[in-house]
């Protein structure tokens, strides 16, 4: 039981069947060929060796399909998770260093620590701070931060720094030292990979091709692009003119390699593993869920941390850095008829194959064309439309979206979604220190109670019902005295206050001083309190203090009953339902 | 009207009469015997010259009897400021030297913008951030680290430290060096100070004195004990034996005098102004505000931050340090009968009359003494009694109070602090995460709606009725799919799922996703979504995005409303109330 918990696999292993291994085979091809080009450029988003790339893209896939519960996730390196672990390293190391390399491993280790103890913990709940609106503004801007990022690569100049403000100045200043057979590449590239992926699957289609394989064939443009380029560095000695290609990369598969063994350095780096974990998590949950959803499929949080961090420990051990489920590719995965994890594992075979026999060959790549397949990808995750939909329906969440947004680009990744977070919580806790409270009246003809100011209700002139819309908590303890206050000096004829707890889902310490001095107040005025419509598990919580013996009003089931019991005359005698029917 | 506003002192002036002013004369009085050796301690708590203490005491008075709203506050120096003060400054600067106290005033001015600031832009919610467990651990937490701090004066050793791991170990291995003299006037006057606090009113009565006249009477005993112990060290000469006295003091009001103007000091010390600043703003309005309840008045939050803001600008320019309402003076100067801050201004008259006449007389005022004002003071702080109430009512709020606590006493008042809002926030963010959710069914013979599990309920077999207690909001948008689809995996005869929204108190924008999401996982189940209970505000952000026309469901007033027009052979029919009743 405990077994088959932490490892989904043997669920869909047991009954694999060979239909379902010629799916997973097309779908690993497919994707394979989608990953190599991703994976070198991702590797150099991340200021690596691109060959780092091909290396996390191995065991980890391997690791994810034994422990993670996704049928269809495609794990492996991703722009937004490489971004992030370039500005977590770049102020620290120079760039492709053996110490930049050592702590990028140190990283993937660190963050396949917390999502594995986070697993076991049961801490997934941790990445729900992260709300809708602070992750899709972190990944439109991501991807805007990448693509603008990149072109230094297209221009063929040098430029570092993790934010618009840093980077724009530098491009403007570098455009003189343009370089002029980089910026052809680049452009070209760009050119056709857009043209590809708009235009291709519908041209090969009208070639005759069926839909199926002509999506497939066209999932191929990248890889062409890399082939003629790699062709025309090579026959028009690009590379002694100056455009800068990936070079020697040591050929075989990744041995098994240590991260760098650091104690001080892995405190430093903590944050932002922290950081990468859960935003990695959270990119790789959405997208798994919404392909389960499609397919009747249940991912299970718990089982995605530990598929997580068992692969980003595989990438640490093997040469790699950072990865997660990247949005795209899961979805060619998909898309492609992959029906188990064991699409991952013919994928990581294939990257083996690749890493084993083609490294040679790759020399020649120019970073242009990885950077023009990166600009190509990126652009898709930015939605900007989004951050209008969201201001429409919310100002506060649209704040938060614009701040994660801006924050991003202008300070940086983690300055961004931290920025993001903390507002998101910060506006929360405003909206609910200060609750809607409504005055409610008998809706005629029934026993429900609505606001006075909204619906023609029945009030009492000595019977105050009151609703809070809010938990009764810390930052709102302060304000429901004020209200209090006020609502009663306005009302002199009230001799009964009985607030409506049917909205109030917790009272915590400080909000139970907070009513054990209303009480003196109204006491004071010659007001009695009473609640009604007072939820269980709240009720069971004041049960445990002196409160309800000492307020000395009374807890009724509903607000109706209470207006029963108080203002007899105004409101029609039906018989009243005593606390005792509740059942022990 | 704006300035009626601002200036909460017309209102009394204009009425200001001869009986009120012969009680705030005797109020002042009294206080101002208490005040003397108390702001002469608490500037040496703070890590600076005595005198400050007095400085302290005269202007911010004037200011807060200006601009104040409380009739009864007693603004100055107090234990639990004067700690943060000496907590942000001893790390940079050596006690007591030129740049510390330039400093301390430095914190002064920062804080006295940072409580204006507030004011003006009615920022004054952010103090609920502190909730009332870990203000309550702070100040116990406090009380205990300053009585312990304050030995090595009642030892005659030196110790340096924001924190019991550092000051104990130090305590420990400085007692060879005990120095007799001092522990023996020290010892002596906690002796005294503790019977004349406990005893002395009592026996006074004993001997004939009315209650009230006793009562202040012994509220002079620590001026008693300055003088007796000024009297033993100048006839003793006991400081060529090794006891420290207060030492040659400038005498003289204090001049105009400029904090140290550094902007980079400024922003090193902002955190820490801040911190201050909230601490003594939740102090003084606690106190404040209880005192007011007891005469029926009513203090305003914004006005109390101007009055303590212009209070430390005041303690700023006239070589003070942070000051605010403190809690035992303020009761000391209500129960002597104080009618309005007319008694600050007397009391501000007695300290300058002392500073300019009494400062050659307390040159020979031990440490030693001192120390022990502020022991006796500050053990009265401490209620760990609280903690166990808290406890006993609810974990998370316990948990928070003892972290702030544990937190102030091993590593110092602001990550104790810091550490108590940040756990109180997260607690409270966790336990949104996964609310309660309670499937309910109707109370036989009512309209309403409650529990399943403790009450005796009708159900519809088709019709599954869910409250959900709490607002929608991202900490918890993911687990509401989660559970929704559990429960209706256990119950294939359901056909329409009621959200009853009696709790929900908010729909943010990634629960809006979520909500859209359930919409299209329970359609594929054949099953229909619609809602009941919706809050006004709710509903009219509801109506700002598509979703109310794409759920495809109905919003029922009221959950009896839902299950009359969804399973009306179950629910007796009584006519129902259309939602057209709703006024504009």
């Amino acid at each position: 039981m405990k077994r088959r918990q932490w490892l989904p696999c043997l669920d869909w292993a047991q009954h694999y069947s060979r239909s379902a291994a010629s799916q997973d085979g097309l779908a690993a091809l497919i994707v394979t060929l989608m990953l190599i080009p991703q994976s070198l450029a991702y590797a150099m988003l991340a200021g690596l060796p691109p060959i780092m790339g091909l290396y996390a893209s191995i065991l980890p896939l391997l690791a994810y399909a034994l422990f993670g519960s996704s049928r269809t996730l495609a794990v492996g390196p991703v722009a937004v998770v490489s971004l992030m672990t370039a500005a977590a390293l770049e102020p620290l190391f120079p760039s492709g260093s053996a110490a930049y390399i050592g702590a990028a491993m140190l990283l993937a280790l660190l963050s396949g620590v917390l999502l594995s103890a986070m697993a076991v913990l049961r801490l997934g709940f941790l990445a729900n701070f992260l709300s809708h609106p602070v992750v899709s503004g972190f990944i439109s801007a991501s991807g805007i931060l990448i693509a603008i990022g990149q072109l230094k690569h297209l221009f063929g100049i040098s430029v570092s720094g993790d934010s618009l403000v840093q980077i724009i100045p530098q491009l403007w200043l570098g455009l003189p030292a343009l370089h002029g057979p980089t910026l052809l590449i680049g452009v070209l590239s760009l050119a056709w990979l857009w043209w590809a992926r708009v235009r291709l699957k519908p041209l090969l289609q009208h070639l005759g091709l069926t839909p199926a394989t002509a999506g497939n064939l066209a999932k191929a443009g990248p890889v062409l692009a890399i082939i003629v380029a790699i062709l025309a560095v090579t026959w028009q000695q690009l590379e002694q003119a100056g455009v800068k290609v990936v070079g020697a990369i040591p050929q075989g598969l990744p041995g098994l390699t240590l991260p760098t063994m650091d104690l001080d350095l892995a405190l430093q780096l903590l944050p932002a593993a922290l950081l990468i974990s859960l935003v990695g998590f959270v990119e790789s949950v959405s997208v798994g869920q919404t392909l389960a959803a499609k397919r009747r499929q249940r991912i299970q949080p718990d089982n995605e941390l530990l598929g997580l961090g068992t692969a980003n420990l595989a990438s640490a051990f093997s040469g790699g850095f950072p990865v997660t489920g990247g949005f795209a590719r899961s979805v060619v995965n998909y898309d492609a008829g992959a029906q188990t994890p064991m699409a991952g594992v013919f994928t990581a075979a294939g990257i083996a194959f690749s890493v084993l026999l083609l490294t040679p060959l790759l020399h020649n790549l120019p970073h242009a064309v990885l950077a023009a397949t990166i600009i190509v990808a990126v652009l898709s995750l930015v939605d900007l439309g989004s951050l209008r939909r969201t201001w429409r329906y919310s100002r506060p969440d649209g704040a938060a979206q614009l701040a994660t947004l801006l924050g991003v680009l202008l300070m940086g990744v983690e300055t961004g979604i931290l920025l993001g977070v903390g507002l998101s919580l910060l506006l929360f806790l405003w909206r609910t220190s200060q609750p809607h409270m409504a005055v409610v009246g008998q809706v005629p003809g029934s026993e429900h109670f609505r606001n006075v100011e909204r619906f023609a209700v029945i009030e009492s002139p000595s019977v105050l019902s009151l609703r809070v819309d809010e938990s009764l908590y810390f930052p709102n303890a302060r304000y429901l005295e004020d209200r209090i206050g006020e609502l009663i000096a306005n009302r002199p004829q009230v001799r009964h206050l009985v607030l409506m707890c049917s909205g109030v889902n917790l009272i915590d310490a400080s909000a139970l001083d907070s009513l054990e001095a209303i009480v003196d107040h109204l006491q004071a005025a010659g007001v009695q309190l009473h609640l009604s419509e007072v939820k269980g598990p709240v009720m069971d919580q004041l049960r445990r203090s002196s409160f309800l013996e000492q307020f000395g009003g009374q807890v009724f089931i509903s607000q109706f009953q209470a207006l029963q019991t108080l203002a007899p005359h105004i409101t029609p005698s039906v018989p009243a339902i005593p606390l005792a029917n509740r059942t022990p």
